[in-house]
């Protein structure tokens, strides 16, 4: 696609000028999984896994998203506006790394929020997204399962071009899991009860055109043209106001429609902590890695969804 | 409708079989309005009150649900979803038996949950379908009203097709009353604070299209045949998973989109307790049995919505 | 149009019989800025500002609003529902008066509701609306901005027509601040959390057929007369049922579905009290001023969603 092609480009063009801006403070290993710009107020991070063919939530764009959290947070730039979107066509964000719920597997990753010690990592990047005083803005053009959906409602706002690559999901039923970083109780929110559980219990994707009907995103668009416009758009008229006023409006609707964090602790994070050591997810991790072949590209991560009965 | 006959027909024939699922521990009387088949995994319910003809919600049915329950809860089958369904074409479950508003009634029901005995017998029966380990699904062909609609609410996921037979309220205001097993609560993490007033305040009905579109239920489905369909496809895919996933997903979504069990007591159950004691309540209530000739089929039972404002 | 004639017409005919109502509890100064008729349970309230082109919510609106909500409070009549329009066809209630945030202002107006003395008047008023033991119900014919908004926001039902003039929306974000009496968090309740982040922290306009998709409004009507015949077709319904049962099911809906008032105070009104009183308000309501010619019609307050980037 034409225009397409020339966001990209239009991308790659700036990348370079600000990637110090996620560098500077670095307390973690930086792995260069993200790609920064920005420009007015506007920081775009693509999400670029170079070390996955899908766009895994491994311990590298954990790492990276630790350092760029931490510099947000000190907010000593005139970013008044984050847009996520994803360097990998088919992937916005996998899933987390499966290998996690192997028998022995130990994470390199230390507590990254020292004032709430009793996160884990991927918990704790995701509760400290939505304390930003940015705006947060995703772009979706790929799959997103599992904590890939759980960044996405960690996001103030979720926008999908109607790209048949498009397809959410939390898929952790399946495993004999449940979404361990709160994805479904943001979920309940924007859908109602009675759709998460069909759709979260029954580990179903959904594409973008339906996620729209029922409010699991903000809106599809017919073009990826048309996505990048408007969230381009979007994202430059709130750049416009006072940072005070952005972190001001963001706490009063994060009061009235975040899960509160001891309810993620005790019945998301302590459920998986739980379910995540026994042996059915266990044995599932491991058929799961095995179909597809250690998380690359095949039918099984294209369409897990699907697939997921054969398993 | 033929497939409609062939769904009815495949039920009857393997009904004898699982019946003893819901009768083996019965702590209280069995009346046998609920009738049970069991395949791999799925456990259909359909609700078939033979001592009404518009499949009230009285002390026969909530004897069998209780002891239903009782046999779901303690979970040593392999029964990971339950499906509700009715064998009244016409009604789901009609509402609660209004002689319950009479002066001098008295219930036959003792306490049902003994871990909270302030809770009455039916609000106890419905928060307790919230806790249960398995997933649970609501396949609606008729009317369901009052706590009928309450019963609905405290199912996982509601399904219906769009007959005219589909008609859903939350009539208790034009009683004098008031939803009190906490259906408004439901209600309104459904469709929203607006329409919650809309439809409950009003005690008006909704039919199956415009309840899929608001979000009162997942999905109206243009015949019966696709939506049972859909609904044995998805129960059966539920059903592979394991036992423990299911039960913790649930955990989490519970914990974010239900009304707190004291809030469904301070200001639904008590709240009932107080106006189903009032004069108002009563007179009306006898001019509903008058009408209804006891809650037979009629035009009040049938178009309750409609008929009201003769009353 | 001529149903809307008719109608307006037999409005004026009925506006002194009831004006009683409003005035004989007055324990505030009385402007005229409400326009009460009353009709077989119904109280009707058109909102006519005459001290202001956009129908302010200025000091004077609230000092009638104090009066009105004190005798809906005592509920000695027949009233069980209350339905507010707006006597101005291009403004339901335009917003707060922007004159407050100039350095030096004070409100003349003094605490509201004593039994909670740190709440501001304005998030007094709305709270207490919320509290009334009537419904209350919204026609909404024009813009209705701010707290403008935020009063649709406080009312149980909110309907609108198709017509260009009805444009809401949270503005507070484009001046530095922060809906301060909680109507994002009702927001939230009713379209979610995402597209709450999306229109309020951009401050856009939503109009009628928008706001009728994603739930912010009950109902968008194509035309005037259809959506007041709805309107009182509804109110008349809901005034046939007893004023308790009203009441208690009031009770339920709102304690499940209402911000609770600790988290308005801490997190909206608190917020807005910080960022009110700070240069980048004070000097972006100048503008504001000025560019309205304090607050008439014209381009700004006709358009202010597609205008507030030139400010």
């Amino acid at each position: 696609m034409f225009p397409r092609l020339l966001t990209t480009f239009a991308l790659l063009l700036t990348t370079v000028a600000l990637l110090s801006l996620s560098t500077s403070a670095a307390r973690y290993p930086s792995y260069g999984t993200l790609q920064t710009t920005k420009s007015s107020g506007v920081l775009n991070v693509a999400i670029n896994n170079t070390h996955s063919p899908i766009n895994l939530f491994d311990q590298f764009v954990q790492s990276d998203l630790a350092n760029l959290i931490e510099t947000l947070q000190v907010n000593d730039t005139d970013v008044r506006v984050v847009v996520f979107s994803s360097a990998n066509p088919k992937f916005f964000l996998a899933h987390i790394d499966i290998n996690y719920f192997l028998p022995g597997y130990e994470s390199p990753l230390p507590v990254f929020d020292v004032s709430i010690p009793e996160l884990t990592f991927p918990v704790a990047l995701l509760w400290n997204i939505t304390q930003l005083p940015q705006a947060t803005i995703a772009v979706i053009e790929g799959r997103a399962r599992g904590i890939g959906n759980e960044f996405l409602m960690s996001c103030d706002m979720r926008f999908a071009s109607k790209s048949p690559s498009v397809l959410l999901s939390q898929l952790e039923t399946s495993f004999g899991g449940n979404p361990g970083s709160g994805g479904s109780m943001y979920l309940a929110h924007e859908i109602g009860r009675g759709r998460t559980f069909e759709y979260v219990v029954s580990s179903t994707d959904i594409d973008a055109v339906t996620a729209d009907r029922i409010g699991w995103i903000n809106r599809a668009f017919d073009t990826s043209r048309e996505l990048h416009s408007y969230v381009q758009g979007l994202a430059a008229r709130i750049a416009l106001f006072p940072a005070a006023g952005i972190a001001g409006t963001k706490q009063g609707i994060n009061a009235a429609s975040r899960p509160p964090l001891e309810v993620i602790i005790q019945d998301a994070q302590k459920v998986i902590e739980t379910l995540g050591a026994s042996p059915a997810v266990q044995a599932f991790s491991k058929k799961f890695l095995a179909a597809t072949h250690n998380q690359t590209v095949g039918p099984f991560e294209l369409n897990y969804g699907e697939k997921l009965v054969e398993l």
